[in-house]
């Protein structure tokens, strides 16, 4: 519970950042090297692998070497999870509200009843 | 656009911190004072305070006094949209697998027309 808390907690914070998620939503459209996902960022290449750094350590992101050139891939199971969370809570509230609505019915029709009766 | 994307900022900062989401959990299942709130958390009630704060900078949160009582509630559209931007980027990811699925499914077909031709 407290690892999947901490898994939680990194992903949403890699997810906090414009440059990360540019470089989530080039990656859901296939794998990139680095120097692809640096280049449209308005910074240095040492920083945008820092961005990187902080997308694998959520698990977001994984990254192969192949002769001299760094690859990148989306972890799609990771965006899952976060996506779930939210997803779950959402849900929880909607039920809610759902059920609120029901009880209002009920009221109303056993307020029905009591003018008809 | 860069509304939205400080929007989404604000979000996935907000939900990266467990005391926070411990709070949304909460507000999922209905309106509660602060003091509620806080009370199951291993911090001073100002602390609580700063973690609502800044859910209520991401939208994720809204309270209003009634009397002496501040009561929170949920912002569900603020879950939503944040749920939203990730479930967009893994069905993308998830259209590209099925592109590319079909294309290998042809490259087969026609292998196998090479080899009966």
């Amino acid at each position: 519970m407290l690892n999947y808390s901490a898994e939680l907690t990194r992903l949403f914070y890699a997810l906090s950042d414009p440059a990360r998620r540019a470089m989530v939503e080039r990656l859901c459209n296939g794998a990139a090297p680095v120097s692809e996902l640096a280049r449209p960022l308005p910074m240095s290449l040492p920083a945008a692998m820092q961005h990187l750094d902080v997308l694998a350590a959520a698990g977001l992101v994984r990254s192969e070497k192949i002769g001299r050139v760094r690859t990148c891939s989306i972890e799609p199971e990771a965006l899952r999870r976060a996506e779930g969370w939210i997803n779950l809570r959402r849900t929880e509230w909607e039920s809610r509200l759902d059920r609120l609505d029901d009880y209002l019915k009920i009221l109303g029709k056993e307020g029905d009843g009591d003018v008809s009766g």
